[in-house]
């Protein structure tokens, strides 16, 4: 059978019937507004977008491609692999083949007749040798970097993509539900960890959890007990955990886990590409009465953050305030991190990545802002002993916020 | 407790004994010789390591770091996080602490006196916003891509890296079989990905494949069942699946596994950052003899390869041979995809990351080499109706080639 003809005739319903969708024209169309004023303000004519899930965003489609918008005309779509698939994803109408990224200046021409003067690239992500070709291709073009501007634009979330978060959420908690009867004790972490992977992959998680950069991975689940809780690595996280090499120095490790000591659960779901990320506490039998009193200032420090999380407060000084409570909770010297280590954040937004903005953070005075998404997570570390924490994917709305996962709050005691 | 005491004290013990080991100060010293030698010919005074694995080649840690290595002097390894576990996890000597970027020029000054004239840099991977950083911080320098020398260096695989890559070949052999256990007829192609994924966790495997790319993701565990092995995606690969979203095109989807369709299980198996990748047949009940067959040529053009490979075989050569071998066997409609969307290659070089050199590939020129790693992976694919393959990752030796995944290569019914 003809390929492409299957694709047109077979594609849609197979794809329908197995829970796929495509983002609506009308979602697309928003961003692509928002974008052409941003763009406008910048005194950008173009950018060329060249990172995987910026295309998705402003296309609906992860095909192979390179999406070039212009301020005025439509958008270009440019497919390397796989075109039939990728003009039933995208709602866009120009979409055109490409057979490398020498083509790209012609098929510009080709789509509006000239190419930009001054062209916006992801600074942030495209890679020097890339850039370096571009510079090359589009030798009378001004470069300026639109990184700052796109994620700007991705921090504030569409009713569309709340609800896609919101049901990667309650994947989250089923999750987390059916832990307690995958729980045992002496266990590794990570059996622990793929079991409960497994669970969440049968009912719709994704498996990866994107991240904006070229280092900075998320592994995927960090399950860390006692003594793996209290390690730090070289993630910007207040535990690291021992992981299974130094390949692979954070998350889950071949450590059995014990009775009455606490296992921290801290995982991200993915839905439809888009992730909720949180934590909880497990034990096999009842936690020491330290890690317990811990949880629970952890729990006061998170209820704080809600309180004062609303459009218009500023970001850096909700996490400062949590400093102090921490402080007077009696936690200075074990609040998101041991002394020396610490991190310098209690939130951070999250959506088609693991670390969109906002932060929550030191050096981040901007106000929340309605539509923003942000994962909420005061942590407590003890070297040698382990830690506790909580994190909840939490969604900022007209008066104050909401959460999108719903799971419980208290420990899971198995 | 103090934390760096806590590492320096009981981190080594409990790390060995959870399985963890690092790499041995020979090896790292090979590797920096190896280096040394190619940055000579090609006038280098220094390459400045970005790139996660890179790092982990020539200094055996992933922490947050930045490496330095000059042309005479010992390498310097700059730690942003975390300094105490990077010290016990690297064998170099010069490790220091690093607050940000801006320190690298003035940390360099200090260890050798001075600075290099000509610096090269991983330009295939370096983000453009660092490249443009590191110009404004090294202005007397003059840059070159040290990528390609780099790639080539990895592309031979020591003794020591070939024995992690038969150990993850170990690992899938135990996953397949296990997964005879598992399959069952109804159950969805991502369920089952699922429970093969935690079943390689428990056993070692790191969960990410590796891919030395911002875009490229490599999508752990692809489950292909009848109609989805038939689908085309963005991947290079001859078929991608149907996967979960337009934002994961790729891979095991949510549709329920049949009796008498061929299942394709095409996974990466991971240990100690090492990885080994395979491609086996399941089916429930007996294939439909077409795919049989399909299978039966796919072993055929397997074994050829096998024939072909060893040291001073032209790659593409040996890509060419079975593109003939698959038209003489009747598939030439079939071979590594649908027409018009056919692959190029029949094998790929893999380690730390997946698409390592060389490749047996339209373009690709050039000798085969001892100590070369090669993923062997023919396949066909059937639009509507299905796919099959086989893939086995290979060690070249001195007169030949060694299979290192040395799961059952026959069809795995139940």
């Amino acid at each position: 059978m003809d390929y492409t003809q299957w694709v047109e005739t077979e594609f849609e319903g197979l794809s329908r019937s197995h829970g796929l969708s495509c983002t609506p024209g009308a979602e697309i169309e928003a961003r692509l507004s928002r974008l052409r004023s941003g763009m406008a303000e910048m005194g950008m004519d173009g950018i060329l977008f060249y990172e995987k899930m910026d295309r998705f965003y402003f296309s609906g489609t992860t095909q192979d491609t390179l999406l070039f918008v212009p301020l005025e005309e439509k958008p270009l779509l440019m497919v390397r692999r796989e075109e039939a698939r990728a003009r039933l994803e995208s709602p866009l109408e120009n979409i055109v083949g490409m057979r490398s990224i020498k083509d790209v200046p012609s098929l510009i021409k080709e789509h509006q007749g000239r190419l930009p003067g001054t062209l916006g690239l992801e600074l942030d992500v495209l890679p020097a040798r890339d850039y370096l070709w571009f510079k090359d291709l589009f030798p009378k073009c001004v470069f300026v970097d639109a990184s700052q501007l796109i994620r700007t634009l991705r921090m504030i979330k569409s009713s569309y993509e709340i609800d896609l978060i919101k049901q990667a959420g309650v994947i989250g908690e089923m999750v987390y539900e059916k832990g307690r009867a995958i729980l045992q004790e002496g266990m590794t972490e990570i059996a622990f960890a793929g079991l409960l992977e497994a669970a969440a992959k049968a009912l719709g998680h994704e498996g990866l959890l994107r991240v904006r950069s070229i280092n900075y991975e998320a592994y995927t689940w960090h399950v860390l007990s006692g003594v793996t809780g209290g390690i730090v690595s070289q993630s910007d996280s207040p535990m690291g955990g021992l992981g299974l090499s130094p390949a692979f120095p954070v998350g889950a490790s071949l450590k059995p886990m014990k009775a009455r000591e606490p296992i921290l659960v801290d995982f991200g779901t993915c839905y439809q590409g888009y992730q909720a990320d949180e934590t909880r506490m497990y034990s096999i039998g009842e936690m020491p009465n330290k890690f317990m009193d811990a949880y629970r200032a952890c729990r006061e420090i998170h209820d704080r953050v809600l309180d004062e999380a609303k459009p218009g407060a500023d970001c850096e000084e909700i996490y400062i305030k949590t400093v102090r409570l921490a402080e007077k909770l009696g936690y200075k010297e074990s609040y998101l991190g041991p002394p020396g280590l610490q991190t310098r954040f209690i939130g951070h937004g999250l959506g088609l990545a693991l670390n969109e903005m906002p932060f929550l953070a030191e050096g981040h005075s901007y106000p929340l802002e309605e539509g923003m998404i942000i994962a909420v997570e005061p942590k407590m570390v003890f070297p040698g002993e382990g830690s506790v924490g909580i994190e909840n994917t939490v969604v900022l709305t007209q008066g104050g916020n909401a959460v999108l996962t719903p799971a419980s709050q208290e420990i899971y005691e198995v």
